[in-house]
């Protein structure tokens, strides 16, 4: 099957209607651009992610979970921001041509396309080792779009969800041991805060979401706001799958695993009222586990009020592990 | 070298100053998306291409040739819409960490990008088998993007400069011979011709670039205006290096070649004194090769008048052959 077909089947399965309003796309897939009309009181939030077979998922991964993921990364992307989805662009490096596989992985992806209401509006396929890059566009309220730059002293730390179940999953799978299901559907169908995201106008100082770890991705909000962070390891919000390992273990899985695509960010001390609303009108948990400060890196504390040595640095690129793994 | 410290070195050699009236960029690299200030009047244009390393490109190539092509072939596409570009972002995935390597691939790159004038303004590298995935941006006019979908029966057909020598350093090459300098610099270096594609405004009625070749490329064209075309074969300008091919030969690396980057676009009858104006004022040679009908196909026609029957198809990909061959 020529490029050509590939990218009309995959249109045809995942092309979402745009939704008229904000987001008109003039040109879409067929020509050697798309054209996209932004309205004048718009801006325009771009994000772009690739995952590659075998370092960021593993080989015999359902790919209508891979369609979602790679999607679902960069529309988290787009969440940390704060921006609406509007249009996406796909990379598809695909190493033969499996029809099945092509099928169930454009499904994966449609359903959630269809859910973040976000347009595929063009891509490139080519012949190669299996790898997936997304560029997606979002829209925001000029000046709104929530940058990591923001924190200040006294701010609270707040992230969304129980972080760690995805590397768990992950861990196991690696010591071919079976994951427990819910960790298993963190890894592979992570949901993007997109609701959560635009809720967080006007109230986040500063805004990440959680790819590498907890630990170094509040660690780019502190690098960029010139701050630093106190974190109480005790309000770390658990997934029940963890709440059998050590809490050494557990930490490590929750504050280095990755593959979270929670939020974490930072709001003004009097906000605790604000995020219960917002928790419930997005269902969505949210749990303030520390506060930002005028010093540098970050302090974990136990609940004893000892000072931690995490004992793990973040995911690096390059390890000749490959994948995400935590300790 | 953390992920991190690599996007700051492409940052540090790659990124050129916002030129600031059209194209502001108010939050680039450093954030999980960048922000893109968008002027009322213009539309966007969007383009994502793929370069994967033996599929794309050859495993020994330079890495500042690599640096290169990897955006002119995304220039070419905004060229082909009649795009001026704004800015691109590119997911790099890359086999090890080779430092010096990369610094030639980010010259390589920075060379093309501060000629054209466009910004990085985001990213992400992954660890994996090497390919090169830029999505770039442009602006156009709010509804002068040039589209493949405006031929119409008498309107002229044009290519820009000599298609059909990247297509012969390329067939060399897998025989192990040396090509002639010329053919190689227009593979490596293919020529994004952004200003021919700004100057067509309100002359072209259909444009494509020529990558796959100027007989499935042109191709497109008819599909999507639902027109046919004659070729006069004797027409085809030659690059030197292949008048003494049969031609035979010759023809089926100009047509079926590919990797050519030039533009191939169709113009009203009467059009061919503005034609030499913008060849002259762009540099560029361009050629009136056939002409458009309200049949269907391409139909080519010898110096003697016969119909010549190609026997070639246009690239298709996943052929095992792999990289872009002609016959």
């Amino acid at each position: 099957m020529p490029e050509f077909d590939l990218i009309r089947r995959l249109q045809e399965i995942i092309s979402i209607p745009s939704q008229g309003d904000a987001a008109e796309c003039r040109v879409g897939i067929g020509d050697d651009g798309a054209v996209l009309d932004i309205p004048g009181q718009c801006e325009l939030v771009v994000c772009t992610d690739t995952l590659v077979a075998g370092v960021h998922f593993l080989n015999d991964t359902d790919p209508f979970a891979i369609g979602h993921k790679a999607l679902a990364v960069n529309l988290s992307d787009l969440a940390a921001m704060g921006a609406d989805p509007a249009w996406f662009f796909m990379a598809l490096t695909l190493p033969s041509e499996d029809r099945a596989w092509l099928d169930s992985f454009a499904h994966g992806m449609a359903e959630l396309a269809g859910q973040a209401r976000i347009t595929l509006a063009g891509g490139d396929i080519s012949a190669g080792p299996l790898s997936i890059t997304i560029t997606a566009l979002g829209l925001v309220e000029r000046g709104t779009a929530l940058v990591r730059s923001g924190a200040a002293g006294g701010d609270l730390i707040v992230v969304s969800g129980t972080p760690g179940a995805a590397a768990h999953a992950l861990k196991k799978l690696r010591k071919d041991e079976v994951p427990a299901p819910s960790d298993r559907v963190a890894l592979d169908y992570p949901v993007p805060r997109l609701k959560l995201g635009h809720e967080l106008h006007g109230l986040a100082t500063a805004c990440i979401d959680i790819s590498d770890g907890l630990f170094a991705d509040l660690g780019h909000i502190l690098e960029r706001s010139h701050a630093g962070a106190e974190i109480e390891l005790e309000k770390l919000p658990c997934p029940a799958s963890l709440r059998e390992l050590s809490d050494k273990e557990r930490w490590s899985l929750q504050l280095a695993g990755g593959d979270d695509y929670e939020l974490c960010f930072t709001v003004p001390p009097d906000s605790e009222e604000k995020l219960a609303e917002i928790s419930h009108s997005c269902g969505v948990k949210l749990t303030v586990i520390g506060v930002i400060n005028e010093r540098q890196g970050v302090a974990l504390y136990t609940g004893g009020g000892d000072l931690y040595d995490p004992e793990f640095a973040s995911y690096q690129h390059f390890d000749p592990r490959g994948l995400h793994t935590s300790d």
